[in-house]
């Protein structure tokens, strides 16, 4: 079940592998009526206040690599698959009626996006919150959907605001000024 | 280290330990400059536009019923601990710096304010998230404290929104009407 | 969707809503094979040591209190959700094969755990890590089935074991001497 | 505050300044006794049943990737921070007491632990969990100095731990076989 170390094929065929997961989820966000650069317009938002120059281009950049981790990617997975399912009319009651109708004490929704955003640590928790609540862009027509239609978009609303969130933490761990912390560390020895 | 079962007196006596910790907590806040009032009231504003006929006196109860909990009470000691230490100049660098200057990158005052949202589970991280970025009423006070003088309250400010939010669920869970639930419940038998 | 306050008949009603969900829920824990007696199992195994008067009974109780839980309740339905349609095959792929393999870089299985055990604080992490690495007693049939068959138990077996380790926190929280605490207070005052 | 994009010599600067915290945050653990070999002992201990070719210098490399990580080293210099001020007597009652005795229902050790597993993904959640109760190696040793002694490592024994489940998690993530995953996306199409 585990590789053998400094086995230089099988490493190959590894990264071979995480490509081409890669590429279902993208398709699958996509299949789901997601773009990737639905999602860097809410990270752009989020944090040119902060970075004036920020591009676009970069931001796309960072959401790639949130989209490249394994946890991201089986979160993602899981909530859609929940999503379809409860479209489908495959889920039991009383879940199915929880998801179908976005119920606001189900709470598991809320519990894979922190798992999303927790992987570039807790400064995304304040810019996952505020999405979630203010639901700009892609997220306000997921949002409606649940309510107009047969679509369920329960789970991919706050992935999608999670998934955002994440990519604005990396951009703040790459861009901020960091000087500040080694003065300190200078000043007091 | 452990009170045996069926011991009467000695729960008695554990009901005004808690008390007793309980007051301390308030008093603790209270020193550092926020009143329950003052978290009630976000409390208010976050939860009227679901509850219109929610009154005052029924955030303060939910708020209450937080600041009970053994974990929100171990939080709220640590963190004012921290902002107070700092402010004393007892803090090594370079983590005096991050904490006198509420440093973005941080993020342990996110972590320890996420540990009080929990206690009402996930559904208050929205909300958590939400008054973090738009900091209503003594959340933008404290925080202009921060910039101008040499108060420190990067903590307590994470700890007040966390406590607003957990309230507000609290009182999410009280009210929401839960019928749709049985009758879906009912329909799949 | 809101109840209002004082609405004494909808109160009522709500509690009966949520003696429904509870049966619901514990007859779904039996529908695949546990029953709240093999979970109480797992806690008094842990909190024995600590505890030696510690009965079967109050194991029961501080469990029932646990599965009271909405949040509790919304990740035990979600999960055996996700295990009884991978069993029947109605999961894409590759959520289907890392469901049924128990695939050990999946992970949002330890996620919905996290979120039963995070409703009594987070001095249960440290139980619900101990218990899922040696499964103990049912944990340890459920995991076995999954190798053996085609049951799959993915999800229900760390949902078992976070159950178990959340109502070992409750005790903890009922029955640890807290007269210590107090002391320091007065102490310091 | 934050840097222009595109600016090679802060960049340059920047990763200067990486590493300069990340020889401060060894030097801290080095100096309330824990080696970097200490925690790869651990490490090896909990992945080498997994992996029988793993070698100890493997374990180094993965757990110096967890150290280089922004929120684990604010955590460590936080839980120390804590740890050494409540040695020397300049923390308040009753949290003063809860630290010298590691209080078993403080929790806020646990919280900070969780942070730092939290960034290889929940998987690390389980091999926390289990040295946190079984204490291999070094985390006996500061376990039973707070037992002892005037010495304080409430929040560096369960630090300890949630670096050394970090790194097994890494380890986990970087050696798993995951053709299985790829197997079952073609067999889908």
């Amino acid at each position: 079940m585990y590789l053998k170390e400094g086995d230089a094929a099988m490493y190959e065929s590894k990264l071979q592998d995480e490509r081409l997961m890669y590429d279902l989820v993208v398709q699958r966000l996509k299949d789901r009526g997601v773009e990737l650069e639905d999602i860097a317009q809410i990270t752009l938002e989020l944090q040119r206040k902060f970075l004036p120059d920020l591009t676009f281009e970069t931001c796309l950049l960072h959401l790639e690599s949130v989209l490249e981790k394994r946890e991201v990617q089986n979160t993602i997975l899981t909530g859609i698959e929940l999503d379809v399912l409860a479209e489908k009319g495959l889920i039991s009651e009383p879940l199915s009626m929880m998801l179908n109708t976005d119920y606001g004490l189900y709470g598991i929704d809320e519990v894979l996006a922190l798992s999303i955003v927790n992987v570039y640590g807790s400064i995304g928790l304040t810019n996952f919150g505020y999405v979630d609540k203010v639901k700009p862009g892609i997220m306000a027509i997921l949002d409606s959907k649940t309510e107009n239609s047969k679509a369920c978009h329960t789970f991919l609303d706050d992935i999608v605001g999670a998934i955002a969130a994440a990519a604005a933490s990396s951009i703040a761990h790459r861009y901020t000024d960091t000087s500040k912390v080694i003065e300190a560390i200078k000043k007091s020895r």
